[in-house]
């Protein structure tokens, strides 16, 4: 019931969402009925096929055998039915064999079918990701062979970034390609590749980073395919080194790949890797955010199912209450829920304004909302990594003791998540993102349509908190102002950079909260939470000044 | 080294406590001499001793065997030493055979024992709590057989209270016991008792709570010791149904037992159990502060090391420096280490202030004290359960993707820590007992004898930050009055009381913030996370307004 639940919920802040009634109307293939069949059709897929997994891809996990990744029984098989459904290439363009949805659907269905199984998500969320990276870099002939093999799950693919001396810092990559008789030959080792090896398709391309000349930093690196094994079916120069033993995600199988004169294709211009590489990166923060939003769905729906079972306190002689009674388990159950759908509703914003950036017909709306995203995916991506190990811990709260045990899947969502808000770009990362590019110098410009798009919303608001919401506007407004001026004593800035992330993230809150209000969606919890929102503006304000 | 330094942290503070000097007064036996040596021993001996046997701890974990539970390789041993060196009765009285040590001794050296096998520990606390309650309870006989062979580590006790329909609502315990011919037999279900059954000593003995008459909820419970083993050692009616599989704490068998027609002693007077439990659960609140900020300083210790170390950033052409110079990494790790410096401030500040209210010689200052701690030990007790898991997850952030590798032993704090803040009462718990009993039950006598010592000592303070300290005094008091009127609306209380708490921690964490720096300990943190602190109570304030 809960997957269906979720789907419910999705398709309610869809509708709440003015960006994706605009999708609708540049999409006229599209339909409501269509796409309300195909979240609900998720939901019934995660639950069915995907969920049964997840205990087992925790408990056993991945192994290494005859330097091979053996990946948990089942998971061949569920991948080959997910990229048969056309699940993996649902946003992958019809010309490649994808079903060419917009990213807003996609993104209503992902936290469905991560919260079933998130570590073996991680292997379709390469594939997808190196979909969208060939389409927009690859020759003819390389996007003709690779993306619908991707796309039916026949082969997959990785993205290898960090090396060990190159975490945060991709421009220490060490990793070189040397062209030698027109064949490009890779050499170096990468660190924390998910799904870097295993055994559930033919073949395996790794897109990777390497250095081709000797500019310093970023600006030596290409972008190039490796694959495991050749056209010809022999073994190219890719050697799995070891797989982490990790906390959590023990599902997904972090790899360390050595690459011995690794034949590649090069994508794209030489010395242009990282730039082309960023595209690609926006989907995967997108992707991380809801992540983080389907762990803590899950741990919304147990938690909120055991308060209503759990019965403690009240006179002794007399029954006891379900605890979803007791003051203080209302005030947990209602900041999970409300911290929960805030960021499904800001997943949801920004999926459609995604959507609009590339199909607008007008290029100036298109360069406008490409601000706005690049605004907003630091914070989904670092909000939503955090509401899902957050939540998970407020949902073992709840829960007591057993929440600790393994009787429950909280403690896996717990650990699973920890790493959200580390990959793809740490919390610092993020704060720094947002404050040294998407302020000072892009000038705020995003910032500034989220404001506008926010201003517009509030002040068309008829519920009660929108006169505090109006307040909050006023509040980050000047914020806005006093973060500029640092932009002159960036040492300063950048001190205070997770503080004005933070308190953009509650302004966020607030005004999506709004629009949770007005439109019926979780609204009891939203209110009894929404003064939380407005004190931690206000603190992370203060931290700012 | 770091658990020298976390020694020296420890003697640092306890000298700039107030009460701590006039302990040494009231007990002329102990030197500053003396005490150092102790420290720094314990320090040695969980560092020798104890550490190397964490990660087998959590790897191997217990398991069931012939339905006796089998510890890790190691522990018996351990244990062994442990007592033989006088640490389980540390301040167990010399009557007993234990040293007779102040509970701020104990205190100072309990936070290095746990640093190295939290796991253990459970069981060392257990038998702890054991020999304070058997000491406040029980019969001469039974004291006399049993706290020697506790101290010495020949025998172990559990403390078991939960059942499965009674967790936070101890009132609804259905285990009964009935006299029989001169004996009390003991019946029914216990859950959640760590280190319920063993193989490190001959007999463990179970002090736990039945029913002896029909007086319903708290009132008709009696303590009762039912031991594994009758004094001619045969077996007694007490069977391990299971232990729990958990998140974390691998290696502290969490039990549940059967009762089966148990012979038991009773313990103190009948109908008197719960009153008599209490005493014993603060020494528990306590060491559960201790636990949690056994993990911080691990955690800080770690994450300060790495950043130290770690090289990212910086112009690519040149040599990146160490992470540890980055802003935002600095504000990381000066708030991860202030938050632990003022747990330690707390816990050395309450058992300080818990001898003085064993030993002083006028009975109202006892009973004052006896408020003060009443007061504080929740607060203590929340914060330091919180302090070791969030310090313990910030850690992990700062060391990145390793941090969620098994290769550091931050993944297992974080795991280890999560249930802190739900054993010994949830954290809802504690902030009810804070609001009802210490606030409108007392009347805030414990709260009021709290704003006059940070009163006192603030208004001393010669450093910059005690002006911001008197704004913080003023917003506390003016919140005391607003808590104390809605005794007459006890519902709008509940709903506030974790906001009640959170704003008190804060204050009494700017409080002993002035301490740190006014004595020069870890004062550079201290000050960067002194505006945080400032912050936080604001917010909370306004979220019980």
């Amino acid at each position: 019931m809960s997957y269906q639940d979720q789907a419910a919920r999705t398709l309610a802040l869809l509708s709440a969402t003015p960006d994706w009634r605009r999708v609708r109307d540049l999409r006229p293939d599209l339909d409501d009925a269509t796409v309300t069949a195909i979240v609900e059709e998720a939901a019934a897929f995660a639950e069915g096929v995907l969920a049964p997994l997840n205990t087992v891809a925790d408990r056993i996990g991945c192994t290494v055998s005859n330097g091979r990744v053996v990946t948990p029984d089942g998971y061949g098989e569920a991948f080959r039915q997910f990229a048969e459904a056309g699940w993996l290439g649902m946003d992958v363009a019809e010309e490649h064999g994808g079903m060419g949805l917009p990213l807003a659907v996609q993104s209503a269905c992902e936290p469905l079918f991560d919260r079933a199984c998130v570590a073996l998500m991680m292997a379709a969320g390469a594939s997808r990701a190196a979909c969208h990276l060939l389409a927009s870099t690859a020759d003819a002939a390389t996007k003709a062979t690779w993306i619908p093999k991707l796309v039916a799950g026949d082969w997959a693919a990785t993205i290898c970034i960090s090396e060990p001396e190159a975490g945060s810092d991709v421009g220490r990559i060490r990793t070189v390609a040397r062209e030698d008789g027109g064949i490009w030959r890779i050499s170096g080792q990468k660190i924390w590749i998910s799904f870097g090896d295993h055994d559930m398709t033919a073949r395996i391309g790794h897109c990777l980073l390497a250095r081709t000349n000797a500019a310093p930093g970023t600006r030596g690196l290409s972008l190039f395919l490796a694959p495991d094994r050749l056209d010809d079916g022999s073994r190219n120069g890719v050697v799995l080194e070891r797989i982490e033993e990790k906390m959590g995600l023990h599902g997904s199988p972090t790899c360390a790949l050595r690459f011995e004169d690794a034949e590649g294709i090069l994508l794209g211009a030489e010395g242009r890797g990282l730039s082309q590489l960023f595209a690609m990166i926006e989907h995967m923060r997108l992707q991380s955010g809801g992540q983080g939003l389907a762990l803590a769905s899950a741990a919304c729906d147990i938690a909120e199912a055991y308060a209503a079972e759990r019965r403690q306190g009240g006179a002794p002689d007399r029954p006891a209450p379900p605890i979803a009674s007791h003051p203080d388990v209302i005030r947990q159950l209602a900041l999970m829920r409300a911290r929960t759908e805030v960021v499904r509703a800001g997943v949801t914003e920004i999926a459609a304004a995604m959507d609009r950036a590339a199909i607008e017909p007008d290029a100036a709306d298109r360069e406008r909302l490409g601000h706005f995203t690049g605004f907003m995916l630091p914070l989904i991506k670092n909000f939503g990594a955090e509401a899902g190990f957050n939540v998970a811990s407020a949902g073992i709260q709840v829960l007591g003791g057993v929440g600790f045990t393994k009787d429950w899947p909280l403690e896996q969502y717990l650990r699973d998540s920890r790493i959200i808000s580390i990959y793809e770009g740490t919390t610092g990362i993020q704060a720094i993102d947002l404050l040294t590019r998407r302020i000072w110098r892009d000038g705020g410009i995003g910032f500034d349509i989220c404001l506008e798009r926010a201003r517009a919303e509030i002040e068309a608001a008829t519920v009660p908190e929108a006169a505090r919401a109006r307040e909050a506007l006023a509040t980050i407004d000047a914020l806005r102002g006093a973060m500029m001026e640092l932009a002159a004593t960036p040492e300063k800035g950048l001190e205070r950079a997770d503080s004005f992330m933070r308190a953009v993230w509650s302004f966020v809150s607030i005004w999506l909260s709004i629009r949770l209000i007005e439109a019926g969606c979780d609204e009891d919890a939203t209110r009894r939470a929404f003064p939380v929102f407005l004190a931690e503006l206000e603190m992370h304000d203060r931290l700012c000044r």
